[in-house]
């Protein structure tokens, strides 16, 4: 049995292949690169000494999905696929609604044709929207969100609710990120934004090695202790292990459940900063922009649900977020690329 | 120029293709016929004397939308084309989200790729959910669906204004219906629904010939005059008209705008039945079972802004909405089929 892994070459998708393999598990994934490099894959695979089986391909696609489902014993399917910048969103809604949300549909009618009932889904804290009490908690309605990005999150949160409801054979996890950052603990795998980083670790990493010249701080007069947003950073690495657990609590799963994977702890922008220049050594410029539009003044998570039922919770400190992220950027300052 | 109507052949779509073609309009119609008989348009065409261009197909396939729109020049869309069912919506929530959300996307991108800037859509009364207060108000924030239906209709809605704000060349209104009753006063066209009905009127019809043996009013303790659901009814050729005044007023909107279409009054069960038998002549057996699962208990338009803005309110009464529904069904004791 193998574990199909779309969206397996992104970000937190190439970790948590990682940790599937190092744990044992067959991993095929289909990606279909746009923001994303096979050679994280090829990476993955010489870290773990373990074959990946890669298709490069669109979850939109249903005969690519028939062709592994036909070609590979799926037990179980983990879905990173889709795009991710909230500023994006607003200016490609159609994209971001295609991709994301008619992406899961294909995808989920395809498993049921071929009998495959186990679906991890890579949601997001943006779900609870802008008038949620903080912490986050998974009782809290979902909704009132703010970009396309987060409205596409919470599409799929209601499709996947209402489908559970109608197909009991399934079992349905989704997955509310926090902020991931960080990187393998080896450096040799980590985030490699395309263009300007929209996220604010990488953007400090780039301007460490000297990428960009000046960090943006945006808005430092928000309600919070320095003036700076506050949000839940949580290391990728812990966040692809969140997965594995999530794995072996499908089964005890009927329907559908949603879980916060953050730290429950909150840092600010300037914190981060200082925290990257004490571990890097190296001074990060910045400067104050205005707030940005739909950037909410502090979040993070209520991760006791996830503590309590799938036995996870984060490991990483702020200071091994930092190293590893530095790490990864020294080693490779262009990312992916030569 | 030609306006796409799709979704043209069904109940809503027959009635205002003829009400497009009675003012000079020129229709061309896709209808994938999955809900509908081709029959319509044949008798709409005769009664307009007007030809109808029909292309038998589906509102997801992005080939046949190019081909209607490489073929024709169209003007604008009206988007009728999508499942209806609330009690069929939970059994099958993925076909519902393809048809009603995935439809509309591939739609939308195949507009904006031929350059079609004019959009209506398809809304309705439930996406203002289960906890709006009456009646309902365009500012009253939409959400707390009730039904995969309802969820779609909220989820496309949430695209469309998305979409507006992305591409301003889009104008796009979103008409809210509430209950809509009735067929056209010739008898020729009128609502023909696949199986058992769902809604109250076309079942009562059914009953008044001999279909259905006994109608069965699902609670009769509500907190309601006479303890029946109270809805807002509204005739089918005010709904046409309606999205006449809507087609006349999209030149006035950059961006996106909902009206509700109403008659701005609730009717209960129990007073419906007693109408259609004044106007019948017929007693309809029915009896009380018990309340079904998402039935809100009293609900109705405020009908003012279309009012305002689009110079249309309801001009046809509860006798007129069920003289037409009889006259249809006694004359078409099957509907469209022979």
């Amino acid at each position: 049995m193998a574990i199909l892994v779309t969206g397996g070459a992104g970000y937190i998708g190439s970790h948590t292949v990682l940790s599937l393999l190092e744990r044992g598990d067959e991993v095929v994934v289909l990606d279909n690169l746009s923001n994303a490099s096979e050679v994280s894959l090829d990476r993955v695979s010489e870290m773990a000494d373990k074959d990946i089986i890669f298709y490069q391909g669109d979850v939109q696609d249903p005969e690519c999905l028939q062709r592994i489902f036909d070609d590979h014993d799926i037990s179980a399917v983990i879905h990173f696929a889709g795009l991710k910048a909230v500023g994006e969103s607003a200016r490609l809604p159609l994209e971001y609604y295609q991709n994301n949300v008619s992406g899961t549909l294909i995808l989920l009618e395809e498993m049921r044709r071929a009998g495959v009932h186990n679906f991890i889904f890579s949601s997001s804290a943006t779900v609870y929207g802008v008038n949620a009490p903080v912490p986050f908690v998974e009782t809290t309605p979902i909704g009132g969100t703010a970009s396309p990005y987060g409205t596409s999150k919470l599409m799929v949160e209601q499709i996947l609710a209402d489908f559970a409801k109608a197909e009991p054979q399934f079992s349905i996890i989704a997955l509310r990120y926090f902020n991931p950052v960080g990187a393998h603990e080896s450096g040799r795998i980590g985030e490699d934004p395309h263009g300007i980083p929209n996220n604010l670790l990488p953007f400090i990493a780039q301007v460490a090695v000297g990428r960009q010249e000046k960090l943006k701080v945006f808005g430092d007069d928000y309600p919070t202790e320095d003036g700076t947003c506050v949000r839940d950073y949580i290391h990728v690495m812990d966040l692809a292990e969140g997965h594995l657990k999530a794995m072996d609590h499908l089964a005890a799963i009927k329907g559908y459940q949603a879980y916060n994977l953050g730290a429950g702890v909150g840092s600010s922008v300037l914190q981060m900063i200082k925290a990257f220049e004490k571990v890097s050594g190296r001074t990060i410029p910045y400067e104050i922009a205005p707030r940005r539009e739909g950037d909410l003044a502090a979040f993070w998570a209520d991760a006791r649900l996830a503590e309590k039922e799938l036995g996870w919770k984060t490991q990483r400190d702020l200071e091994c977020m930092m190293r590893d992220t530095w790490h990864w950027q020294k080693n490779n300052p262009n990312g992916y690329k030569e």
